[in-house]
């Protein structure tokens, strides 16, 4: 229960529920599920360009001829990648693993810049599209990579922050509607 | 209850709880409250100008001179007006009071045209911001008043749409992303 408890989104209750469901669950069911966590991080790891995690040494999208090698999308984390990825994005990805966040020991130094710029150069990138998270850990992230790469010959973008699709001016934060008429633009 | 569960959003419980309320509340609270929610129409009008609701002719944003006349914000609804305003958005404004929805039954026609091209010529408005929501009536209703205001001086803009406030990317839907993504920024 103290295990499963540590897992993001589980509280005591649930740990207890999950620990007494696993209790009476078929045998099989439970070794299974035991040997995959034991063994998930021997199975999958790092895609060596990219970051993102994956069984091979290549993700399936570094893998793939076809992508626009030109336009690079930097996120957070993988699950950040594969939500840019549902949009139907067709360029390629770089993962940080973390964003800057003096307060949980994060310092701009623990942002991994040499394989973000290395990767710039072999893939001849055009444009870094920073979409960190709209949350001040991932603005800072976004200005810091933009002032460090703002020698080198490409193009930094930030996506939008704005009303979301659906969005009511009436319900919306006032830092989210200053932003939607900051970044109005010509119809 | 039967009147008091017409309001928004007041179900059958809560007109209850608020009819057994007002049973047992003091009687001159009672009294008071009738008088104003009987009276409110007759003390409370549209601005000449703007249409926002107010007690005079003239709302206290297109009475105050100091405003910016040369940008027009135009909104939804009065608490539109309102949202906007809390950002410290010193233009002016122009109030729909509705949106184009076939389904409902408001055609473009519905949409009062004539006041608000005699608002932007009277007032030299050079930009006109379109924050009617991000709903599909909202787009639909900017997209008519950009298409009807073309052959005019003046520039329609759109306010952005994308990841709000501290939004993380992994919970912001396909849509909101995919806007995010094509109205991203040079940083």
């Amino acid at each position: 229960m103290q295990l499963l408890g540590r897992l993001p989104g589980i509280g005591e209750r649930t740990a207890t529920r999950l620990a007494n469901y696993l209790l009476g669950a078929p045998a099989e069911y439970v070794q299974a599920l035991g040997k995959a966590i034991a063994e998930i991080q021997h199975h999958t790891g790092r895609c060596s360009i990219c970051g993102t995690y994956t069984s091979g040494s290549l993700c399936s999208i570094c893998g793939d001829p076809v992508r626009d090698s030109s336009l690079l999308c930097v996120v957070a984390r993988p699950a950040d990648l594969a939500a840019v990825e549902r949009t139907g994005f067709r360029g390629r990805y770089y993962v940080l693993h973390g964003l800057i966040s003096p307060l949980e020991g994060m310092g701009p130094e623990k942002i991994l810049l040499a394989p973000l710029i290395e990767l710039i150069e072999r893939q001849s990138v055009t444009e870094v599209i920073l979409a960190t998270p709209l949350s001040v850990e991932g603005e800072a992230t976004a200005l810091y990579l933009a002032e460090e790469l703002k020698s080198r010959a490409v193009r930094c973008t930030r996506i939008a922050s704005g009303v979301p699709h659906g969005g009511e001016l009436e319900y919306t934060d006032q830092i989210t509607l200053s932003r939607a008429l900051q970044g109005r633009r010509e119809l």
